[in-house]
């Protein structure tokens, strides 16, 4: 059965990334200058240039590509916990061309702001702590 | 004109579902448990397979697809209302392989989960009750 | 770094779109009708076609494809603000077809719901405002 936890007293936090920014540390930075320990974010806009991941689950490691080219981000979900005891920014993108078609993966450092309209909600737990987890080969919540 | 409701008192959860377990099941059971009537779903994260509805307008009934694979969750959206008296998660699901690539589809059961991290916005509403609806062949929330 | 605000007091909106309208048009209803200066939406459904936009960032102006056939909304995800004083929508849409490929871009009027359900969340703020940025060529929130 699922692992989860009832959270609450959540702050709403809505804004744009800077142009020419890393997409992944702007985010990022915004979650440490408020002390974000859990939350979620969602995110529209458009990539100069892009990179994601992809888990090999056999390999148990992360590949990454990279696609130079002007894309649309069409969706962008994640979450927000603590890594090290400090915020940490998980999300998955999917971008898309000039012809609509979508590719998408985890969002990596690389990926370079055009522009970028995100939403962050902060809730007040301090329970998401990632640890590295032997089944997967990930660091996923303690359960 | 749209029909809508406004709704309130908001719980959040926030969790991560089982290594090997079935995703709709899976977030089916933490509705259950709760008993949440009304709300909404997001998740990311990655399968071990996948297996997703497309529903066919004018034949007015779904069809499923299996893909056997490795794949990252790179979005997961939907509600949660009332059917059959009952809690019931209708969600959409993009997949994303190696290379990028994204299929989606209405989450089926069949989605076996290497790991994936949700949450649900519960709503304090009965209002959203599914209903046969003649002209789409659906059972959508009465209006 | 990123230009952001804490904002607050939420109101949630869930509901159906109308069979035949536009999703987009029927977005900007809601948001309309319930004065929303600041918000989220995101939704799930099907459309009878679809129209989406890509925005070049060289060319400074957006291009438009429509798509004839059925397919599923696969994700939806956007935001509101102001733009001359009024609500405005601005979402990026993924749909899949009757095999599960993908395709995205700026939701753009032109989009025929065969069954759409959205959630729309408000806020009690009025300081996202959209501008022409010079850099862009885009209508963005002033920073």
């Amino acid at each position: 059965m699922a692992a989860y936890k009832e959270i609450s007293k959540e702050k709403v936090y809505m804004g744009s990334a800077d142009y020419d920014s890393d997409l992944w540390l702007e985010l990022s930075k915004v979650c440490e200058e408020n002390n974000i320990a859990c939350g979620e974010v969602t995110a529209i806009g458009a990539l100069r240039s892009a990179r994601f991941g992809y888990y090999g689950q056999d390999e148990r490691k992360y590949s990454f590509i990279e696609k130079s080219g002007h894309f649309e981000i069409v969706s962008l979900n994640g979450n927000i916990s603590l890594k090290d005891g400090k915020p940490f920014v998980h999300a998955h993108i999917i971008f898309s061309d000039e012809n609509g078609n979508c590719l998408g993966g985890h969002l990596a450092e690389g990926c370079k702001v055009f522009a970028c309209e995100f939403t962050i909600h902060a809730y007040d737990s301090k329970d998401f702590d990632r640890a590295y987890d032997e089944q997967t080969g990930l660091t996923l919540w303690k359960r």
